[in-house]
C-alpha cells in the first residue's frame, strides 16, 4: 500500500505544527468538526454520484509518518524537533461519518463530517477532498453518459487520456459505480474485480497484408469475443463487407457466434450504423453488436440516439475519464465546529458576499425524505445532530435562501432515511468492504429513486436540501453575530 | 516502485497474444516503429512543453508480469498458457528516441520513436500515452500561467482538486518543469526535490477568538515565513489593518522581516490589491508581498496585471493541476513501419479523410532549425532516419499541405540541432538522470527560442513543422498505393 501521508498542502502541516504548539505552550487543546461538500453538480447535473470512500479509507488506515517523512519535513526547515517527535506516533483517532458510495447527493450537503482533534481533522483535508473530488465527478460523469445511452451498455475507455495512472485507475472505478459495464483497463480489473474488454486496434490490421487476413486471424484466435474494427481502410466498401466474410466462415464451420460484431471509430456515427446494421441484418447476423467509439460524449450518444444510431455498445473515452467538459468537482472541507476540551460543541461559521458560500454551521446529519407510495425522493433535510425526524407527524421544509418557498409532508405519507453512516470511531475504521458490483447495484438503485425530470442532461429539475428550523435559527443569529 | 504493468488497455494484450500466436504459429517475427505525437496544442498555445519522460523510463524498468498478474490474466479466460508463460519472462528489449523533458514542441512531430518487436512496442502504448499525455498538458498549461504572470512567481495549489493522487504528484511536477516556482504538494516536494509554499488556512483564523489573536500567534511561530490570510472576516476592515499591526509589532521587536506579506482568496483581486499595496506602503512594508488565490487562470492574471493589480505572488490551483480549459493532451501512438526479421524497414501509413490526421510513415527524426544570429528557432523539419542537414548549404523547406508555401535558409546563416535522443537501446536505459529543476532550466532556455508571438495566449504564430522531400514523396506515393 502505498503511503499517502505526504499528500497534503504544506500549510496543513505548518498549521499542525501551530497548533500542536499552542497545545503545548498554552494548555489550548481543540476539537473540531469539518464537513466536506460541494457547491455546484458538475456538468450541469441534477445530482452527484459519490464516490472514493473506499480509497479514503485506505489512506486513512495508512496514514503514519515513516522516518523517510520525517528527514524530509526536518530537512524544509520549517519543523522543530518536538512537533516532529510528535508525528512519528500520530495516528487519526478521530470519527468520520459518511455517506455510502454511490450514493446520490446534492449541493450543500455534508458527503463526510469529520470529529477530532484539529490537528488530526487538519491534516486529512487535502488527500480526502482529492480522493472524493475525483472519484465523485467521474461517477457523476458516467452517470450521465449511461443515462444517454438508455440501456446500451458504456464501456470506460479513457486510460490513455487520463490525468496519469491513477486518474485511469481511480477513474475507471468511479465509472463502474456510475453506471459503466466495463473498462479497458487492465489493472482496473485485476485490483477492484470489474469486466474489462477491447479487441484490436488498428495497429494489428495494419500488420496483414489485407483487411480480411487479419479479421480471419484474429477471428480464428478469439471465436468468443470477435468485435471486428471495420474502419481502417473504408468502413462500408471494405471493413463491413470483410467482417461479414468472416462471420460468414464462422456460421460455416459451425462455430457458435455468441459475443461478435463489429467496432467503428470514425466517420459518422449515425449513417455508417445503420448502413452497418442493415448490412449484417441481410447476411443474417441480426445478433452481432455494433460498438462504436471516437470523442463521445453523453451529448452526442444522445444526438446520435436520436437520429436511429444501431449502436449497441459505446466506448468512450477522454469526455468520460477527465469529464472533459468540467474536469474538477470542487468540494470543499470546511470548520463547522470546535469545542475546547469537554467542553459543548460551539458552531462556526464561514460568510461570504455569496450567500451559498456562507457555510452551514455545527455537528449536522441529513435525512432524506421519500414519499411513501412511490419511493421516490422528496427532498433532504440537514438537521443539527441531536435532532430527529417523526414521519408519523406532519412536516414542513422551507427553502434556505426564499424562505416563503414552503412544503408539507402529511404524516405517514413519508419515510425517512439518514445519510450519514459511521465510517471510523476513535480512529477504528467500523464500516464494510464493499465489491465495486455491489456499490454500482446501490448506486442504480440511488438513481431509481429520482424521478427522470431530476436526471436530465441538460437543465434537470432541482432538488430541495433544506435546513431544519433549528440549524436555520442558529445559522441566521450566527451571521447576525459575525455581521 | 509500483508495478504498472497492468495499466494497459485489454486490447494490448490480445493483440499482443495474437502476435505472440501469429509468430509461433506462421514464424511471422514483426519488428515494427511506432511512433507517439499529437495532432493539437492544447488551449490553443503556440506549443506545448513535452514532460513525463522520466516516469515513463521507471515504468519501462519496472515492465513485468509478476505472478499476481499472471493469475489475473489467466482468470479471465481470454488468454493460452504458452502465452501466459511467454509473459513470465517478458522484458522490454528494444529501443526508445525520445525528445528530452522539458522541450518545446509542436504538432505533428514524433515526440517519442519506439523500435522493437511488434509485441512489446504494443504492449506500452497505453501507459506511456497515459504518462507523456499528462505531464505534458500539466508542463504546457503552466508555461502558459507562467508567461501570463511575467516575471512574477507562479506556485502550484490544485492537489485538493486534482484527478486522483498521482495526477496532484505528477502534475506539481510537470507544472514546475512548465515554470512554476513551487508547489503546495509536500509529497512532490519530497519526492522531486522542488520547493514547497504554503501557511494557513480560513480554518487557522477560525480556530481563534480573533483574527488579531491568529494573526500575532502565527507570526511568533514563523516570523521567517509570514504570509497572513487576510480574507477571513474584511480584507479592507479587518484583514489588512491587523496585518499591518503584526507586522509593526515584529519591525518594533527587532525582528527581520524577509519573507512576509499577505493573501488574497476572495473579492476583486486588482482592486483590493491595490488597496493593501497602498495601505502596506503607508506604513512602511513597501517590500511585504501580496499573493492572491481564487479560481486564477491564465486569462485572469493577464487580465488583472492589465488592470495595475499589485500581485507579485500568484496562487493557481484548478485551473492549472486539471488544465480545466482543455484537460486532455491528446496524444496518439501509431504504427510507422514494419520489418520481418532481417529484412528493410516497410513504412506504413494510416489514411484519413481528415488530412491533419493522415500519419507519417517511415522512421524518422527530427531536424530543429535555428537562426545563427539570434538563436532563435526557425522551423522543425521531420526525416527519414537516414537523412542529414547540411548547414553549409541553402536549404529549401516547404509546407506539406499548401506546398507553395516555402522557405530557403541560406547557408551558414542557420544551425541544426536533432530533437531525438536515445533513451532505451536493446530495452537498457541509456538516458541520464536529471533533476526536476534541471529539466525546469532546460525548459526555461527552450522557451527562450521561441518570439514571444509564438507565446502568446490567445491565437498565436505557427511555427513551421514541414517534411523532407524524401518524406514528402514517401508519404504522397504511399497515399496513392492506399487509395
Amino acid at each position: 500500500m502505498r503511503n499517502l501521508t505526504l499528500l497534503t498542502d504544506f500549510y496543513e502541516l505548518t498549521m499542525m505544527q501551530a497548533y500542536y504548539h499552542a497545545e503545548v505552550n498554552t494548555g489550548r487543546r481543540q476539537t473540531a468538526a469539518f464537513d466536506m461538500f460541494y457547491r455546484e453538480n458538475p456538468c450541469g447535473n441534477g445530482y452527484a454520484v459519490a464516490a472514493g470512500l473506499a480509497q479514503l479509507i485506505e489512506y486513512i488506515n495508512n496514514l503514519h509518518f515513516n522516518d523517510d517523512d520525517i528527514a524530509y519535513l526536518r530537512s524544509t526547515g520549517a519543523f522543530g524537533e518536538a512537533f516532529l517527535d510528535f508525528l512519528k506516533t500520530f495516528r487519526f483517532t478521530g470519527d468520520i461519518y459518511a455517506v455510502p458510495e454511490g450514493t446520490v447527493v446534492f449541493p450543500g450537503e455534508p458527503l463526510i463530517r469529520v470529529t477530532g482533534t484539529l490537528i488530526e481533522g487538519q491534516l486529512i483535508e487535502t488527500a480526502m477532498l482529492n480522493i472524493i473530488n475525483h472519484q465523485s465527478l467521474i461517477a457523476t460523469k458516467a452517470a450521465r453518459v449511461c443515462w444517454a445511452a438508455g440501456g446500451d451498455r458504456v464501456l470506460e475507455f479513457g486510460l490513455r487520456r487520463a490525468q496519469g495512472p491513477d486518474a485511469g485507475l481511480y477513474g475507471a472505478r468511479a465509472a463502474i459505480i456510475g453506471g459503466c459495464h466495463g473498462t479497458s483497463n487492465v489493472l482496473a480489473g485485476q485490483l477492484f474485480d470489474v469486466p474489462v474488454r477491447g479487441t484490436h486496434a488498428h495497429s494489428w490490421i495494419m500488420s496483414f497484408e489485407t483487411e480480411l487476413e487479419a479479421f480471419r486471424y484474429y477471428a480464428n484466435l478469439y471465436p468468443q469475443a470477435c468485435i471486428l474494427l471495420v474502419d481502417t481502410y473504408d468502413t462500408l466498401r471494405s471493413g463491413v463487407p470483410n467482417a461479414i466474410k468472416v462471420f460468414t466462415e464462422m456460421r460455416d464451420a459451425g462455430i457458435p457466434l455468441n459475443q461478435y460484431g463489429i467496432r467503428l471509430d470514425s466517420g459518422d456515427l449515425a449513417y455508417l450504423s445503420k448502413m452497418a446494421r442493415q448490412m449484417l441484418d441481410e447476411a443474417g447476423f441480426h445478433d452481432a453488436f455494433i460498438s462504436a467509439s471516437n470523442d463521445l460524449d453523453e451529448y452526442l450518444i444522445a444526438e446520435l440516439k436520436a437520429q436511429g444510431a444501431q449502436i449497441t455498445v459505446w466506448g468512450v473515452g477522454t469526455h468520460l475519464i477527465t469529464s472533459k467538459e468540467n474536469p474538477a468537482f470542487g468540494g470543499v472541507y470546511k470548520l463547522v465546529a470546535l469545542s475546547s476540551k469537554g467542553e459543548p460543541w460551539q458552531p462556526k461559521i464561514k460568510i461570504s458576499e455569496d450567500p451559498i458560500k456562507v457555510t452551514n454551521p455545527g455537528v449536522k446529519k441529513i435525512f432524506r425524505l421519500y414519499d411513501a407510495k412511490t419511493g421516490k425522493m422528496k427532498a433532504d433535510l440537514i438537521t443539527l445532530a441531536d435532532e430527529t425526524i417523526d414521519n408519523e407527524k406532519d412536516l414542513t421544509i422551507f427553502d434556505q435562501l426564499a424562505t416563503w418557498k414552503r412544503m408539507t409532508l402529511k404524516a405517514k405519507t413519508f419515510t425517512v432515511r439518514e445519510l450519514l453512516m459511521p465510517v471510523f470511531e476513535n480512529g477504528k475504521c467500523v464500516y464494510p468492504e464493499l465489491s465495486v458490483s455491489e456499490i454500482q447495484k446501490y448506486a442504480e438503485e440511488e438513481r431509481n429513486t429520482l424521478w427522470e425530470e431530476h436526471k436530465r442532461l441538460v437543465r434537470p429539475q432541482t432538488m430541495p436540501v433544506d435546513l431544519s428550523q433549528k440549524l436555520y435559527d442558529l445559522k441566521q443569529s450566527l451571521i447576525i453575530s459575525v455581521r
